[in-house]
């Protein structure tokens, strides 16, 4: 039984529960407590368990949590059994960074196209992922219907890239572009990646590391 | 004057004002009422209040705020007048997607290096940034002193990467290699970029899409 509203702050925490909850289970631990978690994941264990509280019963009073079990039933609530499908717009250095070096199956996306303007790239294959004219979009989305677009195009491209995507039925985008993109389709989710903020964040943790 | 202590999901939030802060005092705003900021931001005009109250005295009841001083109040918060410099371990796709697309400069930054194995790459430039054989590493640290170290080596290399470069003394890590680094010196900072933890948020709010 899940909670009507989740908040952002806790949305934000469920990908690293899986993060963390998957290592366990790799590693072979069967169960944990709360506060066994709590400690590797620097937060209370009264705190994860009210977070995991939000997404249904997992835990069991005296036994913890069955590793097992809480690692699926996170992964449910992430999505990551639905299979969606995922192109690649741009397959410059990032697009290609991506595509050679991050498991998109992992997180339950099945990646399998890429697109591009670059003659030297178009009808090649990165990783067993082809790549394509970016004119040949309009055909391959009406046929194969990805859920995402993952934006890693030049950032003077980007709106518009993004418009043409929505304009073709594409609900959901990852945006490394660094632009705020202007959709207004509350059907259309969009996921920023700001490396600023990022580095920015690392910046005033050591700018105010010797301050008491 | 600061706080003592400041919360972590403030500290998260700090980049983000100045993002949006930047962006309007290069639209030419001169100033702005804290419920303005919110609407941009997606917050309430007490929480702007309260998060912008934790760094010092920066509006004025019944005016709001002066953009360009809160832009260079939040700059000084952040560490971006420090002028730190920043070396780039691995130049890699990822890496090159780095030198080549991200404005260090406008992040504080001073990128001045760039250290990989290949052969093919080293002793070139990319974007102006030599790229060093790795076993140069020692001699350019004592030297140059870096601040912080982007990990974008394969991840099979990374833990003792991240050992040589904190022993060499470079006090800070800007980690996308997907593991969890395990260092253990309070001094140094280390700032993961976790790929998959923002697609999955992304896979979170397409799967919740349609449930009420």
């Amino acid at each position: 039984m899940r909670k009507d509203k989740i908040s952002n702050a806790v949305i934000r925490r469920i990908p690293r529960y899986y993060r963390h909850v998957d290592d366990l289970y790799y590693n072979g631990v069967v169960r944990i407590s709360s506060s066994s978690l709590g400690r590797i994941m620097g937060l209370t264990a009264s705190q994860i368990r009210q977070d995991l509280s939000c997404f249904g019963e997992f835990g069991q009073q005296g036994y913890g949590y069955n590793v097992e079990k809480l690692r699926s039933e996170i992964a449910e609530v992430l999505g990551m059994n639905k299979q969606y499908k995922i192109i690649i717009i741009g397959a410059g250095n990032l697009g290609r960074a991506l595509i050679q070096n991050f498991y998109f199956a992992k997180s339950g996306f099945i990646l399998d196209a890429a697109f591009d303007v670059a003659s030297d790239v178009i009808n090649t294959e990165i990783n067993g992922v082809h790549v394509h004219h970016i004119d040949a979009l309009e055909d391959y989305v009406v046929e194969c219907k990805p859920d995402v677009a993952v934006l890693t195009v030049p950032r003077s491209v980007a709106q518009k890239t993004a418009e043409r995507l929505v304009g073709l039925g594409v609900r959901g985008l990852w945006n490394f572009t660094n632009i705020e993109l202007n959709i207004r389709d509350a059907n259309v989710k969009i996921e920023d990646v700001h490396f600023a903020d990022s580095l920015l964040t690392l910046s005033y943790m050591i700018a105010n590391r010797d301050t008491p």
